[in-house]
C-alpha cells in the first residue's frame, strides 16, 4: 500500500481555489484513491493569454494499486 | 516586549482564505496582541473527509506579556 | 530581449487573489509588457490596521525594451 | 477544529527510531489528539554523553480542543 | 539513455528502513533498471490508523528504455 | 528527557546582539532549562517606531520536564 | 487544459546543454505539447563511466490531452 | 498602496550591524516611506580590501506613491 | 558605497552560457560598475517560441554611485 | 577553540542507522574531540552494487586544536 | 587557480562580530590566501558554557596554491 | 568504505563548463578515486578581473583510503 506523488498545474481564469480545483478534478478523473495535495508554486500568467490566468501547481498524492501475482 | 510565533493549520470546506481566516479566529479566541501571520504551507484533504477540506498552516505572531515582579 | 523582475507586495482587505490583483494592477500601471508573476509570500497584517489586511508579495516578470542607439 | 504543531526533540542511546518515538510518547502524554508528525532533522550527540546520543527533531501535529462558550 | 525519476511514498508499522524499503520493492515490482532512490521526508501518521504508521517519500531513479524506431 | 523548541522575536533599540539577547532573558524569565538557541531570521523595523527596532526571530531549544506519574 | 510535470536526468560526454538536450530530445519522443523545463540538478558521474558524464536533471511541463468522455 | 521591494548590500569596517545602518541610510537617502528591512545573507571580504569588510545584504520594502492620473 | 541587486533573465536560442551573456551585456548597456552576477534559474521555453530558447534568471550586483549633496 | 566542520558519506547494507555509525566511526579514527553530527541526506544505492547499500551524508563537527607559537 | 571552502565555527562570550572573526582568525592562522567568508547560521549555546556563547558557522574560502609538478 | 566531499570553486574565461572541468581538474590532481560531483553555484566575477570570469562551485565526492592499524 505505497502512496505515489505526480505534479499538475491546474489553471483558471478566476481564481488560485479554482486552479487548485481544476488540477484535483483532472487527477480524480484519472485516478482512483487521491488521498491529498499540497500546494507547490502559485503564480499568474499574463503575457499569452487573453486575461490573467491563475496557475497553481500541486503535488496530488494518491493510493498504488497492488501489483497482480 | 517579546513576540512569540506559533503555528496552527486553519480548516474549511470553502476556501484557503477561510482556512487563514479560521487559524486566526482561533488564536484570537485565546491570545492577546495577535499582530501578523505568515502563511506556510496550503494543502487539500480528500481522502478522509466529506468532502475538500483547504487546509493553511499559519505561523501566528503575537506579543508577549511582561512577566510579573 | 531581457526580462526583469521586480518584488511588490500587493494589499487588499478582501482576499489573497485580490491582493495579487492589486500588484498586478500597479505593475501594469507603470510597466508595459508585463508577462507573468509569481507568488512568493503571503501573509495576514493585524495589528497596525482597522481590520485584517491580506498582503501577497509577489515577483513581476516584464519585457526590458531594447537601449536606444 | 485547528490542528496546533509543536518542535520536540526526542533522544535515545539507540536509534534514531527510537528517537522518534521517544518525542511521540512524551507528546502523548501530555496531549490528546495527536495526528501526525513530521521530521525535521537527524542528529547525534557525542561529546557531552556518555555514548552516541541519536536525536530527532520532530513536528507533532494535534487537534485543539474547542474554545468552551 | 535518459533516467526518470518518480515520488513514492512508503508505509510500515515497524520502522524508517522497512518504509524506505516497500517504496523500493514497489518500484522494483513494475520498473527495470532502479538505480538509486533519495529520502525526502520522513514522518509518522498516528490518528487514521491503528498504530503509529512511519512513512518515507522517496524519489526513485531509473533508467527509460530507449524508445523503438 | 524531551527538548521543546520555540520560537520567540526579541527586539532592541540598539543592535541585533541585544535583540537575541532579549529573546534569551524573556525565555529565561519563564522557563528553567534553556539550553541553546539558533536564529532565524534578523531584520529592522522602521515606519511604525520611533527610531531603528532591530528584532532578531530564535529558536530557543529548553528541556521539559519529566510528566509526573 | 492542465499541465503536468516530470522528471527526468538527460546525460552528456560533452557539455551540460548537450545534457539538458537530451533530456527535452527524449520527453519530446514520447510526450506532445511539450512546453517547457526548469534545471533542477546539474552534476557529474565520473567513477562509474569511461569519461566525465555531464547530467542534467530537468522538469519537463506538457500540456495533458483532455479525458475522454 | 503597494509595497516594493529593494535589495541593498551595506558594507563597513566595524560591525554587521554598521553594514546593515548602511544599507538603510543609502535607501532613506532616495527614498521616502521605508517600512522595514529584512537581512539576507552576512558576509565579509577579505582579499581586495585593506582590512575586514563586513557586508549585508537586506531586502528594503517601501511604499510606492500613487501614480498620478 | 553601497551595492544593488537587481534580477535579469537573460535569453538565447544557443546555450546556456550565451543566455547569461545576454543578461550581463544588457545590465552593462546601462549601468556603470556592474561587479558581479550570481545564477538563480536556468530554463528552456519551448512551446511559444520557433525553437528552444534557453533562458537564465540572474542577479546583478553593481556600485550604487554616491548621493549628491 | 573553533570548531571545524566536514562533510562524511557513510555505507551500510544493513541500514540508515549503520550508515551514519559508519561516518562516525570513520571520523574517530583520524580525529580527537568529534562533538556532534548532523544528518544531510539519506539515499540508498541500488544499481551499482550487490544488493540495496543505505548511505547517510553527515556532516561532522569537531574541535581544531590550537595552532601552535 | 581553484577557491577551496571549508566551514568553521568561530566561538566567544561577547557578540557575534567577535565570533566571526574568531573563526577568521583561525583560518588565518593556518592558511594563505583567505579570500572571503559566508555566515551560514548563528546561535548561543547556553547550558554548557558558564556564560553565553556566540556561535557563528562561516564558510571560508580560500585560494588553493598551484600543485608541484 | 566512507566518502567524503569537498567544496571546490573552479574558475575559467571561457564558460561555465570550462569552470567545473576546472574543479574536477584539480581535484583529480590531488585525490585519487574522485567518485561525482555536484554543482552548487553559477556566478560570474566582472570587476575584479579582466574580462567575464566564470565561477562554478562545486562539490566533490571522493572515496576515502582506509585508515592503515
Amino acid at each position: 500500500m505505497v502512496y505515489k506523488k505526480i505534479t499538475l498545474i491546474g489553471r483558471s481564469d478566476e481564481s488560485f481555489d479554482d486552479a487548485v480545483d481544476d488540477a484535483i478534478d483532472r487527477a480524480q478523473n484519472t485516478l482512483d484513491n487521491v488521498h491529498w495535495i499540497e500546494v507547490k508554486e502559485l503564480g499568474v500568467e499574463i503575457a499569452t493569454v487573453d486575461t490573467r490566468e491563475y496557475q497553481a501547481e500541486v503535488e496530488v498524492a494518491f493510493q498504488l494499486e497492488e501489483p497482480q501475482g
